[in-house]
């Protein structure tokens, strides 16, 4: 809800603490504005305080020759000195608007604003001004800097001229830095004796902020009419000697080339960028260029060039939670600080055989309490999810070869085996270990395996179904027109059904026939549990891909070893299913299987960084375990590691974690119960009775949800990866609503997620 | 010069801002201290203000019954009550210590600090009081929190109790934790009316830090006698009912547990990590881990569990400046910031066809005076070097099949030229741009290419020698006696030599054969120009490279577009050389040739994060522009140009460019001044004279340096990446002396970088 006009300049104004001149010095910005402008607006959205004092009242009175330009307003008033949370939690009877919720409140701001700036069809200015310094709490109890930052309105700082008032500018400048505050100038009383603004202007100016010291207000006067003159004059001097004027100059500039950098950058970055996954000649002109200001919770804040009125930031639902990165918003505070703790302390660290704290949390949790729990020994850490499957591949070949005794070519032969329809990265590693099919390739892409075609779950006009590929479509068992969502993903119970059994036949032949066909050895089994996310939303019945472990577990000779692979090593890439994306920390306990090697990202840093992690069983770890530095795992990157990656992931988890013990997760969960006060094997945070009403639409085809993942899929007879039909349906629902919000998606071509 | 000593507890004391009650709260430390310790310590670093108010003075009169254990020290002293920068500025006479830079004044404290700890045999506490808040200036000017951020000691924050105390507390928090500093508590005066530890105190717990309330101390009666009985009833409380002792017990704790977790580290990482590149056979014992608890500019502070006397934290200089990541020096605040201002705004967002201005300005920058400057159009963003040489590849790879006209399998078939001995990462892809030689391989690695035996400089003996690899020592000239290292890297001079036509007709006679012996078709030329680092820091001769680009070059069709590539694509790896690693911004001008694709990315971040970019001709671009999404890149990275990782990059950019007009690099140029006056065509920060005797060391066999890369090669009779003689030839400058640092590197094999 973040707000821009061209005509009204809008900048809130912030203390670096209380008594520091916010008033006096905004009165002056209001005054001087009203000198230059049509009309000026000034808001106290919370004023705490004996009424004679009112900040609004004040700039009122002073507002000088031009005053009638002068509209000022107050939203919330409480007639005490004191925090304005503790004044809402005080007040009584007519105060009685007491506390409200942070949404309420900033939504009345942006309201007000709003109504301001389209009352003015000329240019405007506007000043909204805080109560106390920069964390002073708003009335739900929420500092101020986290409560106005949906709003992102360019700011004012009023440093601190007294003593010790450079330490409290430097650190409120750096609590609004922290929220990616824009901070268009700092203003201070000049004082002779301290001379803050001496030390603080080259201070910023090396940090790219202006500093501007003005006179101090003379002593007050005891006479009450002598008081208001002197003020008056006191106004006057700082209006037209004073530096209001130049300063007010720069503000325009600044708003101006907030705005024309604002306008320029959907053409500028079509000359500059390469974007990734992007076909360049479709983007036909700038408005198919998403340009974000700033991002909130889940919404990014838009930048449009055609407004014609309203505000050119508009609100947009990150559909795609940016690319499946986040899972607590954008920006969120907590991680902000986790990083900056992170960075403060080391900057990053070299990591081969040396160790930090952030690391070592992260792993051991990782192990302890995370996914590697019960069969993970070791982690290693990449950058993203593709280097990290890549190390889970060196991994596993190696351990396979080394098992099997091969060397030189038979370890180049090694092929994987796994599910078509999957996708673990971009690197051509990890494009190897996935089938070629479509356009999703390139020149060194060699796909060395064999995919099978997985069975799949969906909801069709209303009913859990099971779709058999071709393959096994004549020999399976049609599927119960009664089952349940909980009954599907119930493996242990199905396990003992005649379709298990269909499964476990079909894989053992065709395992056995590759055998013959003499294709590659097959070393390892990899497998995205549950959804093959990239390559379509594709929901793989679980007890097929229980099945296919088990019968390729069961095809090895036990293992020499106690606890050791058997067959080939399992790997279970979970960068997009892991870490509570499918509503489970780990798929693990749903398919009763653990892997050898797993592989989690993504989420794992909150979307805010890249990190990836390679987690290894004992076993996989030891067959690179000597005394020859040629047989350790020879991989790394330079930023193996880093400081603030994993500390921010160690942030992350916790605050999942808590997400999952929160009401509206419980909620959500109970609504998927399949009888009252029974755990639903999977659920969602979607509705399961709209996902009823939207399977049973003409143009669906079927729909799927689990934890935050919602999946339509339409009937299109030319789906696959390179459709636009998603984008034109789509393009129903993205439409803007000033009052609202609109909807940024990417479409998987033949899969669509929201 | 971090400290930790187990028996001698120590504490930095900082306020919210001045005049919160920090001395009265030490004062209560120190009492309670000493009324449970053998010994209690304070030190005041600076005291500004009048001699009678001292607060040394104050604590040794308060000191309670056991006064007598107590010892005060103030290091520099100034009777004037302002900011200790301008004190320092404005003392006169015998008040003339005056300024000393923040080195001198780290020292002398550190020093203070380890007489103290080892006076004392048995257990005893420290305070160190710091001066007005947070962020006061110290006397360089420097604030407090950036200038005593090397010795790295936990905190105590004394929170302000007054209106605007939340915030004024919150924000100082903030800064503190922008330096990574630990805060063990935060202490601050109960006010009935304010409330502010009844709002903190939920607020720190969230953040894992306790808020500890005291009573205010009571007004200050007229009368001397009472005023001295009031304030020392008024410490009795605290000490005796006021939470003081019960506070001291957790500092105890938080002490102890943090001495328990550095010494249980090492093992526990033993136990938990898959390190990079290590074997961990050879990982004997916790003493081989380096376990670090901080870093600080080019130092780590290392903890060391056996240590039996003095701090069991030593520094440790970054000897491979975190492979190689490092130029600005670990923890640097103003990456801090850009980092935390990124995060604040955006987290991350979301990139495809998308845009926001950290990207923006970092790819433009990169473009208009960057290493792109003057041929690349575009920037493809990705996570780290071996990512970005991936999508190098894909690009160059696409571009040769198109203009070719290749399809299916002759796409699978092309090959890259290079050199040997090259490294590009260690995803597959990037590692089959590589020969596959020696133990640097793996199961899938499978080299698709050339690679020629390069020519190489260095310094023998004290002079400038170019090897030749064998297939050319018998047909070129000898090298001559009288070359300077300015002459071997003036590429355009050493065109019209013979030597430039050896190379020429040995380049073109094996790219002749090769296609004759029908090996892979040849698609990309790739180069680490000037210096190939992790596979030996092997220094190219200059004019190989020139000679070899214009080969390929010459040997293709003049294009049918203008300004495109020509023969094949040239990628430029310039991970490790780029970005003034070797002393300049880019390669390019050196050899006097631009490449069609180049990638950048380590020193990009300033060893804070990682992120890479690779940069392509308008000709490679337009390769993939069309109406098909099939013919787009298909490649991208979940968190794809991360804003932080931008945002820092152009942080690291402007300060790296600052660095370069530094006196130090103006003056280390000098010393490489071929005629005075003369500007160096290559020069290194190491001193030429330095690198002449070390080349003259019996062991030694050759020597090398280049910006900041200095090479020293041994005489080794079974030399290779798994040679372990450097490690034990360097363990003579390892060992630690407690008066200054130990070194901390990592040796390459053949290689050795310090």
């Amino acid at each position: 809800m973040s707000l821009l006009f061209k005509h009204f300049r809008i900048h809130q104004i912030f203390g670096a603490n209380t008594d520091v001149g916010k008033t006096i010095l905004t009165t002056a910005l209001v005054r001087g504005s009203a000198a230059l402008k049509n009309r000026v607006f000034y808001l106290k959205p919370i004023s705490t305080g004996h009424i004679e004092d009112a900040d609004d009242e004040h700039i009122q009175r002073h507002g000088g020759p031009s005053k009638d330009k002068i509209e000022t307003a107050c939203l919330y008033r409480f007639h005490v000195p004191v925090s304005p949370h503790l004044a809402a939690q005080l007040a009584v009877g007519d105060e009685s608007q007491k506390i409200v919720s942070d949404k309420t409140f900033v939504n009345s701001i942006a309201s007000h604003l709003e109504r301001c700036a389209t009352q003015s069809t000329t240019p405007a200015d506007m000043y909204v001004e805080t109560a106390g310094g920069v964390h002073s709490p708003t009335l739900s109890g929420v500092t101020q800097l986290d409560c106005y930052r949906p709003l992102f309105l360019p700011t004012i700082l009023v440093g601190d001229s007294r003593l010790g008032g450079i330490s409290a500018t430097i650190s409120a400048y750096e609590s609004l830095l922290l929220r990616g505050y824009i901070v268009d100038a700092i203003l201070l009383f000049r004082d002779e004796y301290y001379r803050n603004s001496d030390y603080l202007t080259p201070y910023f100016a090396e940090r790219g902020v202006e500093v501007v010291a003005f006179d101090a207000p003379p002593p007050i006067p005891a006479d009450v009419a002598e008081k208001i003159a002197s003020t008056e004059r006191y106004y006057d001097h700082l209006v037209s000697k004073g530096g209001i004027l130049p300063l007010l100059r720069n503000l325009d500039t600044r708003h101006e080339q907030r705005i024309a950098e604002l306008s320029s950058m959907a053409r500028r970055s079509q000359d500059t960028f390469w974007w990734p996954f992007v076909q360049h000649g479709l983007v036909k002109s700038e408005e198919d260029v998403t340009v974000i200001d700033s991002a909130s919770s889940d919404f990014f804040s838009v930048h449009k060039s055609n407004t014609t009125s309203g505000s050119s930031l508009q609100s947009q639902l990150d559909g795609s939670a940016s690319w499946w990165t986040q899972a607590l918003g954008h920006a969120h505070p907590s991680l902000t600080l986790a990083a900056a703790r992170a960075s403060g302390r080391y900057g990053h660290v070299m990591f081969p055989q040396a160790t930090h704290a952030p690391a070592l949390q992260l792993a051991e949790s990782l192990l302890q309490s995370g996914p590697g729990k019960g069969w993970a020994s070791r982690v290693f850490f990449s950058d993203d999810g593709s280097t990290g499957m890549e190390v889970a591949l060196k991994m596993a070949l190696r351990a396979f070869s080394v098992r099997e005794g091969l060397e030189g070519a038979d370890r180049k032969a090694l092929g994987v085996l796994g599910l078509r329809g999957s996708y673990h990265g971009d690197t051509i590693g990890a494009m190897d270990a996935c089938a070629e099919e479509g356009v999703y390739t390139c020149e060194w892409h060699n796909a060395k395996g064999f995919w099978f075609d997985p069975p799949t779950v969906s909801i069709q006009q209303g009913r859990p179904v099971i779709t058999l590929p071709p393959a096994l479509a004549s020999g399976a068992e049609p599927s119960d027109p009664d089952v349940t969502m909980s009954w599907v993903y119930d493996v242990a119970e199905r396990l003992e059904t005649p379709l298990a059994a269909v499964y476990r036949a079909y894989i053992e032949r065709t395992l056995e026939s590759l055998e013959k066909e003499g294709g590659p050895r097959l070393a390892a089994l990899v497998l995205e549990p549950l959804v093959m996310g990239a390559g379509g939303m594709i929901f793989v019945d679980p007890l097929f891909q229980r099945v296919l472990v088990d019968v390729v577990r069961a095809r090895g000779p036990a293992p020499e070893e106690l606890n050791s692979w058997r067959g080939m090593p399992v790997i279970f890439d979970e960068v997009f299913v892991g870490l509570y994306r499918l509503g489970m920390q780990s798929t693990i306990p749903l398919l009763g299987i653990t892997p050898d090697v797993s592989v989690h990202a993504k989420i794992l840093t909150g979307g805010l960084v890249p990190l990836a992690v390679t987690l290894a069983s004992d076993s996989v770890f030891r067959a690179f375990h000597g005394t020859e530095k040629a047989s350790a795992l020879l991989h790394g990157h330079s930023y193996t590691a880093h400081a603030l990656g994993c500390e921010v992931a160690n942030e992350t988890l916790r605050l999942v974690e808590k997400e999952t013990q929160s009401e509206a997760w419980t909620k959500a969960r109970a609504l998927w119960e399949p009888s009252p006060g029974t755990q639903p094997v999977v659920w969602s945070l979607w509705d399961p009775q709209f996902l009823h009403t939207v399977s049973c639409m003409d143009k669906v085809a079927e729909v799927m949800a689990m934890g935050t993942v919602l999946s339509i899929k339409f009937k299109d007879p030319e789906a696959g990866y390179v459709s636009h039909s998603a984008q034109t349906w789509l393009q129903s629902i993205k439409c803007y609503d000033p009052k609202s919000f609109s909807v940024h998606f990417r479409t998987l071509g033949m899969s669509r997620t929201l």
